[in-house]
Formats: structure tokens, C-alpha cells, sequence
């Protein structure tokens, strides 16, 4: 596959300088090869461009200003979303046949829309619907009463479980699950658990992606709801009756806890923990591997996670931390002595 | 579903106060309408209550006398447990068909028990029992010599080795995995790593729930274990040979390593992470994102998560934790000049 | 199954001192009985031995002459690794049959090895190769283009998206998600994402070993490497485009972030956290629940955990932190009002 620049420009916007090459790839500046095209989108790759190969590049503007570039350019406000553009010009996302093969097994009552492809051993619950053009692989198991809306991608073994909605345009990478059971249990007089039942199931809006092994709970009563356009990375705890406000995007091993509300826009770190039944602000950052644990009111970035030190320095933090009591103690000793001193002299 | 109040306490115990009204349903303070039962089981609730349109609440004898309310009471010693029993009543857990879809995969040698619901592409192995009333999801893949005792719900995709032991009355979410090998390697001379054989199984008690993506690995000789009552969270790691004593409750992404034993009765919080080869008492408590690195012979609250700072601030806090030994070296040149001029004056 | 010793020292090295008695059966000092064979590969060990009641013992030459122990002995230079190979004579590893359940789906132009063992319901895709004496349990699905060399054992319910190749003699334990897309979203003006395509797939080497639940993302544009002889523990997250050097060994729950390169024989604690971007040097040491927020340029061990503390111990150490700015000044207060004072005086 090959495209001239005019050609693609035509396509995604932007505009052209330079002349009209033929372009057969899109690759990073260090990779690219003659009859290629490039991308700056990170002020870091400009060193690495005197050694560039590439034909084309698309920039900024104001990037294409400030470097003396003798290659074609295509010139865009957002030179990242234009280079994800051109990916999927040059690599169209495979789809998976049209059609349900004839191990899939479908319950009474479901309806199965227009265009869907439905791959081997799915199986499919009671009374749900899924809508059109979905694309549904091997090995997933969707229950009852389901809601599954236009355009859907759901990669293998994905777990759906019964009283789920998910709205149209969505992807659910492999083995995540969806509305299992949340974690909640009455301790009896002798510290026995009794298992609160979790009927609430999940809602989840439209351009939601969510990754691989990450877990999303049903709400109790009811449902854990995941707002338009959220992203969420791998292996991600949502517990039950949490709340994701639209546009928020969540990396890798972050944890929420049952009963939060993250706001919109928000970006939570990989390995972030937020605690249950706290509110967290539109547009907040919480930093990676770090905790919130009650109400966040201000729009800012909150940390506290702690890069390492070497081990023997970290050892003798730790002895400090422990002594910290103590050192407060000789701080107040010696402000105590020295106004003593102060007030006898 | 409805029932009238005197038919839930005939059923559930507890006792009725005011009129014998008929409920359709249980919902939250705030989410009650006129007809239906609500639930008073935390104090920060109790402001909700002027505006609750419910007919009816389960409460404790000691709020009821408190406030004073004019609509039915269920008087109840344990309202929270109470209220997850009525949820129980209104909602009865659907059950699978009983039967074994003709799909299903089962070795040599094994046994399925009365009653037992086999969904579509369960693979089972050889050699195992499968319990009375089971519910064994679509997809599920169980080994070989594996124990199932009665009444086990296991969802889809759950895999279970080989040489697992499971008591009555468990249920295990959707994509965990039990009986996956530890991690165990001998490094060579050049620090190559060679597996360590994991034969050791795990042996699960009755009444243990265990959350979905979790994984528990065999143990190496002898056998990973779990003891009744044990209630596990979503995406948490259970490394062989560990050992969780019984009615212990463990929240999402916690990380138990290898050859831990937890006492009885502890609760681990959400992302906690405990060292191997250390030994925790009865009734201890670990908070969220907290670590334990040796042994804790005292049933107290163990706590080592940072709450998140703005970053500002966390970044001066960092830096303070970089010249921590230079400040501490500071307090000491102060007391010794202190003591000097104290000897000297 | 029973050896005598000499048959064991014939089949893997080592030397026999003592008699050359039977023994039926490995275990630890502490479960050994009579006629079994035990093992010394911890010193703390060594104070169970009085009352070990093995005939035979695996131990080094050093413990063999500082231990006067008058059971038979076989001598060798690292008994842990001469302990597993004997385990591994004791329980040879099970296979799977050879041959291709007739419920496995095969897509075209994809080859199978020789000798290879594919159970019930595994879907592998189109264009892929599956090298000899392969075992693929059941439930697993393979995409397109994928190579699996020889002798693999992929659990069951893995996952391996498209255009992933595998080296020789891999294992992926159960639910372990291989070439899953990458988190990469380039947001627009209203701060709406948009996914960046991740089409470089993941490169792995020989001899690696994947815990279950792990999730390896696809590289955006290039692969994402694992090296040969990487062992990588349960609920980990590779993330797209990082790079893990050959014989580094990674325990679970560990996050690396996208696009980082970590060395050779590195190795990463539990619930450690790499951030994206940054290189670490061969043999590095991250501690468990330790964070790496920039490149690591010497090999040493690198910790960021605080073991935990009572709750009240704690609570007073965060007041502290949280007042650490308040402290700094009043200790520069001092120095201040001292420096004067000695002037003056």
C-alpha cells in the first residue's frame, strides 16, 4: 500500500509543503527509510533528525518553522493524531469474517444485529441483543441480559457477565471481565462473611476501550457505571458501584475502590490506588503508584509515589522514619534550650 | 416479588415495629420509593432519612429508639447482614439448568454429582469429582485429579489445574486461576533460571470465595492452602505455598509471596503486599497499599500507604527525603554546638 | 518410583557419600520420612536436621563437613538446582496425548509440527505456525501470523493475539494475554482520545516462562522484545514497546510502562513499578513495591517500599510528613539564631 502526500492529506487534513512524494510506510524517525514517512511529536526525537531517512514527515507548525527541514512536510495542529491516522491508512485493522459460525451458542430471546461476526465457541445468554457490525471472538461468553450496541470489538475470552450495557463503539481486550461479583460481605457475631448480593450490574457508555485482564465489578444495588469515552489499561480493578466520569483514562494496575466517583477528563497512573467512597474532581491527575484516599475537590496532580534509592540509602531512610518521633523530639529540645538560653541571656 | 413485613421477619427473624405494610422492593435511603424497603446500616446515611420516601426500614434496636421515625421498622441485632438476606429474597440467585450441555468435554474416570449444570465447552479432565448442585459456567477448564465438593458456582473461563482440592459451598469469578505453577527457579552458574516443579496443588476449604483474574499458584512440595470462609477479591496473587487462615479476607490486588502463612480472621487491604516466608497473626489488619516485610506476632492495624500530595509538594517532600541524612547530620552538629557552648558558658 | 542414590547421581552429577540406600520419595527436612530423600538449600534449615528423619540428603560439600550427619549424602555445587532435577525424576511433568482434538479450529495456511498435542476448543488462527511437540491445552486461542517454535506448553485459556512470535521451549501459564494493544491514545482539542494503532506485535525469545494472568501488549509500531530465558511471574504488565533483557526474572504484580528497556539478569521485585521510557542497566535489583522513575545507569539493588507500621505509628509519621516543610524551617530557625548568637558572642 502506498499513498502521495496529496492523497493523504486529502484524506486526514493538514496541509502540505513540499513536493508530492509517494510514501509506502509510516516509521519513527530513527527507523524510517527513504520512500518513507516520519512523525516528530516529541521535542526529545528532534536531535535524531539530521540522521533521518524518511521522504516526509508530518509536524507542527510551528515545528516546521524552527528546523530547516529539506524533506516534504505535512503540517497539522495535532501531529499525533495525525500520525495515528496515517497508521490506520497504512494498516487497516484487520476484521473478522461477517457471520456466526455454527459453534456459537446463542439463548432464547437474544438478538444478534446487522454485519456481526461472531467467532467459535462464543456463548451468548438470554434475552440479550448485540448490536451491529460487533465483531466477537473466540471464546467469549456473554450471559443474560445484555446490551451490547453498535460496533463493539470483544478480542477472546472476554467475560461478560449477565445485566451489562455497553454502548456502541467499544473494545474489550482479552480477558477482561465484566460485571463479576463485588466485593461485599456482612461479618456475623463470629467474623464469618456473608456474601452481599451484587445485582447491580454495569453500565458502560459509547468509545469505551477497555485492556486485557482488567476486571470491572457489578454494583451492588445499583450499577457500576463507566461514562462515554473512557480508557482503561490491563489488569485495572473497578469495584463495584464506582463511578468513571467520560473522557477519563486509567493506566495499567490502577485500583478503585468500591463507591468512588472519578470525575471527567481525569488521568489515573499506572498502579494508582484510589480508596472507596471518595469523589475525585474533573480533570484531576493522580500520579502513578499513588493513593488517594479521600475527596479530591481541586483540579491539580497528586503523587506519592517514591522513586527508588539505592538499598543501603533507602535502609538508612528507613531507620530515620523510625526515629522520626524521636528526631521531632530533639528538634523541640533544642528550640526549648535555645529560648531558655535566649530568655537568660 | 413482594412480601409483606411480617412474612420477611417470619423468614429472616429480626422484629417488626408499625404496620405490617407489603414491599416490592429494597433499595438505598436515597433511592427508595413509596412501597419499598430501605436499610439503615451506616450513620452517614441517617441525614438521607428526612427525604426517604421508603415504607418501611431495617435498622438496629439502638438507632430506632434514636430516631424517631414514623414509617415500619425491622429491628435487626445485624441490619447490614439482614439487608443483604432481604436482597436475597427479592432477588434469588439464577441458577444454570441442571444438566450437562452435550459439548461438554469429561475424562476417564470421572465423577459428576447429582444435580451438578455443566454449561457449554467445559473441559474437565481425569480422575476428578465433580459435587453435588454445581454450576460449572461455559468455558471453564478443569484438570485432572481435581475435587469439587458440593455446591461450587464456578463462572466462565475459571481454569483449574490439576491436583486441586476444593470444599463445599466456594465460588470462583470469572478468569481465575487455580493451581498455576509457582514461581520457583534454581539459578545455574550463569545465573540461568531453571524451573522448580510445582507439584504441589492446592487444597481450598468450604465456603471460600475467590475473585476474578486472581490467580493462586500450586505449591511446590506440598500444597498451597486456603481454609474456610476465606473471601478473595478480584486480581489478587496467592504464591505457593501459602497459607490463609480461615474467615481471612483479602481486597483486590493484594499480593500474598511464597510460604506466607496468614493467621485467621485477618483482613489485607487493596494493593497490600506481603513478603514470603513470613507468618501473620490472628485478627491482624494490613491497610491498603501497605507492605509487610517480617513476621507480625500482634493483632493490630498495620499501615504503610502514603495519601497523595498535591505535586508540588510531594516534590519538596521528595527532596527532603534525598538529604535526609544531611538534615540529620544538621540536628546533630546543632545539639553538639549546643553542648558546647552549654559546657562553656 | 524409587532410586537408589547411585542411580540418581548417574542420572545428574553430583557425588554419593554413605551408603547407597533407596529412597522413594523427595521432601523438606521437616516432612521427610524414612526411605525419602531430603534437601539442604537454606541455612536456616539446618536446625531442623536433628530430628530429620530422611535416609539421604542433597547438601553442598561445605555443609557436608561442617554437618556431621550420619545419614547418606549426595555432594553438589548447587543443590537447589540438584533438588528440582530430582523432583523432576520423582514427577516427570505429565503431556498432554499427542494428536489434534477434532473440536479444534485451524485456520488456513497455518502448520502444525510434529508430535504436537492440541486439545478440545483451541482456535488458532491463519498463516501461523505451531512447532513441534507443542502442547496446547484447552481453550486457547492463536491468532494470525503468530509462530510458536518447539516444544511450548501454552496453558489453558491463553491468549495470543495476532503477529506474536515465540522462541523454543516457552511456557505461558493460564490467562496470560500475549499481544493485547498497547495503551496509546492521542488526545484531541476537547481532550477526547483517540487510539494510536499498535501493530508491532511481541517478539519472544527462547525458554521463557509467562505466569497466568500476565498481560503482554503488542509495540505500537515495533514489536515489544522479551529475550531469552526471561521468567516472568502471575498479573504482570509488560507493557508495548519495552524490551526485557535475556534472564531477567520478574515477580508478580509488577508493572513495566511502555517503551522501557530493562537489562540482562535484572531482577524485578513484586509489585515493583518501572515508568515508561527509561533503561536499566544488566543485573539491576528492584525490591519489591519499588518505583523506577529514571534510567538505572549502575547495578545495584534499588528500593522504594516502607514495610509497614502500627496504624498509630503511622498516623503520626504522615503528620510529620505532611509538616516536613514546617520542620525544615524551624531547623534552619535554629542554625540561624545559633550562627547569630556565636557571632555575637
Amino acid at each position: 500500500m502506498q499513498y502521495r502526500l496529496s492523497e493523504i492529506v486529502a484524506k486526514l487534513g493538514g496541509s502540505l509543503e513540499g513536493a508530492d512524494v509517494t510514501v509506502s510506510a509510516i516509521a519513527q524517525t530513527d527507523r524510517a527509510k527513504p520512500g518513507e514517512l516520519t512523525f516528530l511529536t516529541d521535542k526529545k526525537y528532534i536531535k535524531t533528525l539530521p540522521n533521518c531517512q524518511a521522504s516526509a514527515i508530518i509536524l507542527s507548525d510551528k515545528d516546521a518553522q524552527t528546523l530547516s527541514l529539506s524533506i516534504s512536510k505535512i503540517i497539522s495542529d495535532n501531529p499525533y493524531l495525525y500520525y495515528s491516522r496515517v497508521v490506520n491508512l497504512f494498516h487497516p485493522k484487520p476484521r473478522i469474517a461477517v457471520g456466526i459460525k455454527d459453534t456459537v451458542k446463542i439463548g432464547k430471546n437474544t438478538l444478534i444485529g446487522k454485519n456481526a461476526a461472531i467467532s467459535d465457541y462464543v456463548v451468548i445468554g438470554e434475552n440479550s441483543q448485540i448490536g451491529d457490525n460487533c465483531q466477537i471472538h473466540s471464546g467469549v461468553v456473554i450471559g443474560d441480559n445484555v446490551v451490547i450496541a453498535n460496533d463493539a470489538i470483544i478480542y477472546p475470552k472476554v467475560v461478560i457477565y449477565s445485566s451489562v450495557t455497553i454502548g456502541n463503539n467499544c473494545s474489550l481486550q482479552s480477558g477482561c471481565v465484566i460485571g463479576s461479583d463485588g466485593f461485599g460481605y456482612a461479618p456475623d457475631a463470629s467474623r464469618h462473611w456473608h456474601k452481599i448480593p451484587q445485582i447491580g450490574g454495569v453500565v458502560i457508555g459509547n468509545d469505551v476501550e477497555i485492556g486485557a485482564n482488567t476486571t470491572v465489578d457489578s454494583g451492588a444495588l445499583s450499577p457500576t457505571i463507566i461514562e462515554d469515552g473512557v480508557k482503561i489499561d490491563n489488569l485495572v480493578q473497578i469495584a463495584h458501584n464506582v463511578k468513571l466520569g467520560a473522557h477519563t483514562a486509567i493506566a495499567a494496575q490502577a485500583g478503585i475502590a468500591g463507591g468512588t466517583t472519578i470525575g471527567k477528563h481525569c488521568q489515573i497512573g499506572g498502579a494508582a490506588g484510589i480508596t472507596g467512597h471518595v469523589t475525585i474532581v474533573d480533570y484531576a491527575v493522580v500520579g502513578a503508584a499513588s493513593n488517594i484516599s479521600k475527596d479530591v475537590t481541586v483540579a491539580d496532580i497528586y503523587s506519592s509515589g517514591i522513586p527508588a534509592f539505592k538499598y543501603k540509602e533507602w535502609a538508612k531512610i528507613m531507620v530515620y522514619m523510625r526515629n522520626w518521633s524521636d528526631t521531632q523530639d530533639r528538634l523541640k529540645k533544642l528550640e526549648n534550650e535555645l529560648k531558655t538560653k535566649n530568655g537568660s541571656i
